[in-house]
């Protein structure tokens, strides 16, 4: 019997349901479908009014701030001089997109987005090119995903391509925020949040939607650092029939206290697992990925799957799935992966590589997992002992910065 | 195999040790407390100010609103004059509380609260007496609860006496917000958010303490309306690893798809279970308890036990325990329980009464509960086939409310 069966019967039977080719009536992606179709009919019939770029307003600030030295910026530490922000309403939908200097929000202390974490938000990253050029990641798959997020919160959907619209205009208003150089960009953060003032638990009939932009520095300064992994026995991180498969602000804060016990036994970041047998789930903040020789001797790329609802659907590691099953040279898979797995394949031999996958590093080698008192470690390149990644992890990552920097060419670069 | 030990095996392993006597290093009561503990060194040293309501500033309002009619009220929807704000900063501790003019929060857009859901809330309320008294119900349960919240969280702690006397002077200084009436209270939500202004999951350097109050009406205006139970197969609240047994924002936002679902179903509030079996958790949010004759016959109040974690401890729960555990006329459990029995007691006719409890109603009683396509009747009072909640329901809420409004003697009761 699997975990998710044990854990959600319903749910599991709407994955068998799935698997049979019948109707999936009672799974978890039904019950989302059926919300967001539901959602939709509710809170945007027709008359009310949409996110439109056309319609957007911009006021420009009389105090611009001095672009801080490259060689201090800190990730999340300091703003641009504008935001982006658009409020609703449930009686009249959208309102006019807004550019305005960067500023504090004034908000209600009865808010719901203080008291229920009525809130959700995505990561992506403005690349400058060789040309000066301002270049997008892959940005539709982060509007795809704020929107499926707003609709497990009951928050208003909106058009993702207006939104980017809307994005791009801010980009060119702070263009001299974004900087120059390997590694550098401007991080962009859209944030969604209910701004229903009164308490209760109950839906949101207000909201605002908001960017804002960080100018950041490479994740590594010095190239790659491996990690430590610890693998958390006493906390998870997210179950079927959770939230962990969407981007909600309530996956992130109860993560803090097994972070900061991970960094103190001496591991950079924790290893979620699930149930008896630890299944993989992801590293951090970031999807996990395993590169090694399976069971029956094949070489093999493999990251726990979207299946139980229990895992973040980051762009990176779609974009990882998608390169590396187009180079065609090893088995890539979305399946599980327990502790005694990879123990198993730490011991003999067969664990090539492991590395996290997200938006601020690209990927994140990692070097030992702690499990059970014991460390294992990772050879990342046999060839190379001093190596911080192996050559697949490093290959990864070349190819992605490449096509966010605009070097390689591909259709997941947008520029602005 | 337990369920809990299914999913999280060293949790289960902690508790076996403690039921074995031993220490419990791995449970996580031990976990939590350990990270009290620690947090208590990191984030609190002897040097940082603690808050002290001798410290405590004031400035009035210089426009007091006026009072809604009574019959106006509506739950979280109006605010009295003032609020009570505390700021804390890593490096200072907490600074002077301060009662000011009810208004809006200014924060900066890159708040963590807004972000990564680090905020934590309690919920209580105000009461006059008979003799004009402002009574207040337990508050060192609240202030308790919520230093558990903000120790899960990396927030600050705090010594809730300190509190609870700040509190009692914004009591007084909106006194004539405390409505008269039975059934009527000034409802008190003291909130703790971060303030952070850098983007990142990471412990904050900066809080915020705050307490609204709000005045509202009895929760049933014609006495009491016995609700119908969805019971949601598809969602599951909490689960033994997470924090569902923490007053978390992150709880409460993923509940409302599944509320709506339910109301549009027919069924006034979600009845969260976990598991293959369907084991009982909790209904809305609040506790669930359930009155019937148990499979050996016996009278029994049972709710389910705080074990795994999962379950909210609430106030108004444990003085339901300890109430009914003094009466001594039937058994009082704290125990699992899972849908098979609910319908075979329902079957045979052993399913007395069933009730949430919580401090908006204090008791919530149960009319039918949906499960599988199938509506399982609740009797409430057989004696009465028109009664909106049976007899234990009913002396348990006249004995709390009692006290609450002071008409009962009880050191539960304390007196502004």
């Amino acid at each position: 019997m699997s975990l998710l069966s044990r854990l959600a019967p319903s749910l599991a039977r709407g994955y068998r349901h799935t698997a049979m080719g019948a109707a999936n009536t009672l799974g978890i992606r039904s019950f989302h479908g059926t919300l967001r179709a539901r959602l939709a009919a509710d809170t945007a019939p027709a008359s009310l009014a949409g996110i439109r770029a056309a319609n957007l307003q911009k006021t420009l600030t009389t105090t611009p701030k001095p672009l801080l030295p490259k060689e201090e910026l800190v990730f999340g530490h300091s703003f641009s001089d504008h935001m982006l922000t658009v409020n609703w309403t449930a009686s009249a939908g959208w309102g006019k997109p807004e550019i305005k200097p960067y500023g504090p929000l004034s908000l209600d202390p009865s808010c719901s987005v203080f008291h229920y974490a009525f809130e959700c938000f995505e990561g992506l990253k403005a690349y400058r090119d060789q040309s000066g050029n301002i270049r997008l990641f892959r940005p539709d798959k982060n509007m795809e995903r704020m929107n499926q997020s707003a609709a497990r919160l009951y928050l208003p959907q909106f058009d993702g391509k207006e939104v980017i619209e809307c994005i791009k205009e801010l980009l060119r208003t702070d263009a001299r925020w974004v900087p120059e150089g390997k590694g550098y960009s401007l991080y962009l953060r859209p944030t969604l949040i209910s701004t229903e003032n009164t308490l209760g638990v109950h839906r949101a009939n207000k909201a605002m939607l908001y960017v804002i932009t960080s100018p950041c520095g490479p994740y590594f300064k010095t190239g790659f650092k491996a990690i430590g992994l610890y693998c958390d026995e006493s906390n998870v991180r997210a179950w079927p029939g959770g939230v962990g498969n969407r981007k909600l602000g309530a996956n992130y804060a109860p993560s803090v206290g097994p972070q900061v016990a991970a960094e103190k036994k001496g591991y950079q970041q924790v290893l979620w697992t699930i149930g008896e047998d630890h299944e993989l789930m992801e590293v951090g903040t970031m999807n996990m990925f395993v590169y090694w020789r399976n069971e029956l001797g094949e070489l093999e790329l493999i990251t726990p799957p979207l299946d139980d609802g229990t895992i973040l659907p980051g762009v990176t590691r779609d974009s990882i799935l998608e390169l590396t099953r187009a180079w065609g040279e090893f088995k890539v898979t979305e399946g599980k992966v327990n502790m005694k797995q990879i123990v198993k394949a730490s011991n003999e031999g067969r664990l090539l590589e492991v590395f996290g996958a997200g938006t601020a590093c690209v990927v994140t080698p990692v070097k030992r997992i702690h499990f059970k008192g014991s460390d294992y470690n990772i050879p990342l390149d046999p060839a190379n002992p001093e190596s911080q990644a192996g050559p697949i992890t490093d290959r990864i990552y070349k190819t992605l910065f490449g096509i966010q920097y605009g070097k390689v060419p591909s259709k997941w670069s947008v520029v602005v």
